[in-house]
C-alpha cells in the first residue's frame, strides 16, 4: 500500500487511519506498543502484522455471525480497508474473569470466573484517563442515545459468546477485552481492533498470558506470545 | 449523656457509635472534620452540635413523608438514639447539579443543572478510596440483592424530592449529597447523617457554598456558614 498517496486522518498509539474514499478508510497496524496510558512505550517489529491478522480473522468471524463490522477487505500484511465510521466515544469492556484494573479498583483476587459477563463503559478520552462511566450517566450526559447504548450491549454480549466459545475450543480463556463501535448511516458497526493488545487471553491449563500483559508486566517476549496465540487459533 | 457507661462500637471520622441496647445505638456527632479521605483534618468547636441538629431535623422530615429512617429520639446537643442497623456497604450519591469529583472525572463545568437527578454508587471502603461502582457490578459482586438496590434508588429519589423542594423554598440549591442505608429485620432504613458535611448546599443567588466545601477549599469560616444554613432553614 502506498500510504504516501493517501491522506492521514489520524495517528493513534497503535494504528494509523488513512482516508481511502469519502466512506472508506485504510487502517494500518503499527509496530508501536504502549501501556499505562502511554507512559511505557516501545516499537516491536512484527507486532502490527500479527494484530492485523488476528483482527481481520475475528472481524470476519463476527460479521459471518450477523453482527455488522467495519471490516471490508484485506490490503496487505499491516492493513485492511474499513468502513469510515463515526466512533462512539465509549470503550466497552467485557469481563468474563476478574483481572487488571477491576481487581485493583474493588480489591478482588485475580482469575475468578464472573457468573454473568460484566459490561463496563469508559469515556474514550485520553486526557481524562478514560474514566469509568455508568449507563445512567452516559444517558444523562447525552453521550449516546438509549437505543444505541442497548444495541452496543446486545452486540457486545453476542460477540462475547462468539469469541469465548471459539477460544474455549483452543483451550484459551477470554478473560476480558475492550471493544469500540462506530456509526455509519445511522447503523452501529463494530470498529477498531480485536487483538492481544485489546484482550486478555490466558492459557486454560497454565493461566499464562498470551496478550499485552506480557509487555505491561515484563513477563517475556511479546512476539513469542502473540505468535503462540496465532498458532493456537490456527491462522 | 454519660458515654463512659456505654460500649463504643465504632469511632469514625465524624461520629462515634455507642451501643444502647441490642437493637439501638447512640450516635454522637464529633467536632472533627476531615477532607480528601482523611488527609486534611481539624477539630472545629460547635460543628458536631450543628450537624446533629440538621441531621435530626431532616430525618424527622423524611420519616414523616413515609421513608423509614434509623432516627428514634434526641438525647442531647450532640447525640440521638438510632436503630442499630447493618450498614449496606454502599455510598449512594445523588446529583442535581454538576460539582466536585463528577466534574473532575468527566471534564465537565461546575454548576450545570442535571435534567434527571443522577444516582451514583461507591463501595464504602476507605482503603480502596470508596471506588465508584455501577449497578450491574454491585449485583454481579453480590454486594446487595437486586430488590434492595431498587429500594435504595427509590428511596433516594424520593428523599431528593423532599429535600430539594424544602430547600428551594429557602432559596438554597441542593447540589449533591451522599446517603447511607442499613438493614434491620430485613427492612431498609435511611441511616447515618444528612448535614453540610455530606451535602453540597449553594445559595441560589450567590452560588456561595454553605457546606464542607468551605473547609475543603478554604473559603471561609466553617461554623459561620453552617450556622447560616441553620438560620436559613429556621431551626
Ligand atoms: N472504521 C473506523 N473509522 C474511523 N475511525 C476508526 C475506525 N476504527 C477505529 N477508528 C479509530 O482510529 C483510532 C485507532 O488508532 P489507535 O492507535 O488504536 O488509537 P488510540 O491511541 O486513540 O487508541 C482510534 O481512535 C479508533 O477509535
Ligand atoms: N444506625 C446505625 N447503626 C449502625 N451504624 C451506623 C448507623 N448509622 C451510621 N452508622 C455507621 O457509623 C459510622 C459513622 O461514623 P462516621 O464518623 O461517619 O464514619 P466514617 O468515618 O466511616 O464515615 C459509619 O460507618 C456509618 O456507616
Ligand atoms: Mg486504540
Ligand atoms: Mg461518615
Amino acid at each position: 500500500m502506498k500510504t504516501n498517496e493517501l491522506k492521514l486522518l489520524y495517528e493513534g498509539k497503535a494504528k494509523k487511519i488513512y482516508e481511502k474514499s469519502s466512506d472508506e478508510v485504510i487502517i494500518y497496524f503499527k509496530d508501536d506498543v504502549t501501556a499505562f496510558n502511554g507512559i511505557k512505550k516501545d516499537s516491536i517489529i512484527g507486532k502490527g502484522k500479527i494484530n492485523k491478522l488476528i483482527t481481520s480473522f475475528f472481524f470476519k468471524m463476527i460479521e459471518e455471525k450477523g453482527i455488522p463490522t467495519h471490516f471490508i477487505s484485506d490490503v496487505d500484511d499491516n492493513s485492511f480497508v474499513a468502513k469510515k465510521v463515526k466512533i462512539i466515544p465509549l470503550e466497552v469492556i467485557i469481563r468474563n474473569y476478574t483481572a487488571g484494573s477491576f481487581c485493583k479498583r474493588y480489591g478482588i483476587e485475580k482469575g475468578i470466573k464472573i457468573q454473568k459477563p460484566i459490561v463496563e463503559y469508559s469515556l474514550k478520552d485520553d486526557d481524562l484517563g478514560d474514566p469509568m462511566i455508568c449507563k445512567n450517566v452516559i444517558l444523562s450526559l447525552k453521550q449516546v442515545e438509549e437505543k444505541i447504548l442497548n444495541r452496543l450491549e446486545y452486540y457486545s454480549l453476542k460477540i462475547n459468546n462468539i469469541l469465548s466459545s471459539f477460544l474455549e475450543e483452543k483451550n484459551i480463556i477470554l478473560v476480558d477485552y475492550k471493544l469500540e463501535f462506530g456509526i455509519y448511516d445511522n447503523k452501529v458497526y463494530l470498529a477498531d481492533e480485536i487483538s492481544p493488545d485489546t484482550c486478555r487471553f490466558w492459557d486454560k491449563d497454565t493461566m499464562e498470558s498470551l496478550d499485552k500483559d506480557v509487555y505491561r508486566e515484563d513477563k517475556g517476549n511479546l512476539i513469542d506470545k502473540y505468535s503462540e496465540f496465532l498458532r493456537r487459533i490456527n491462522i
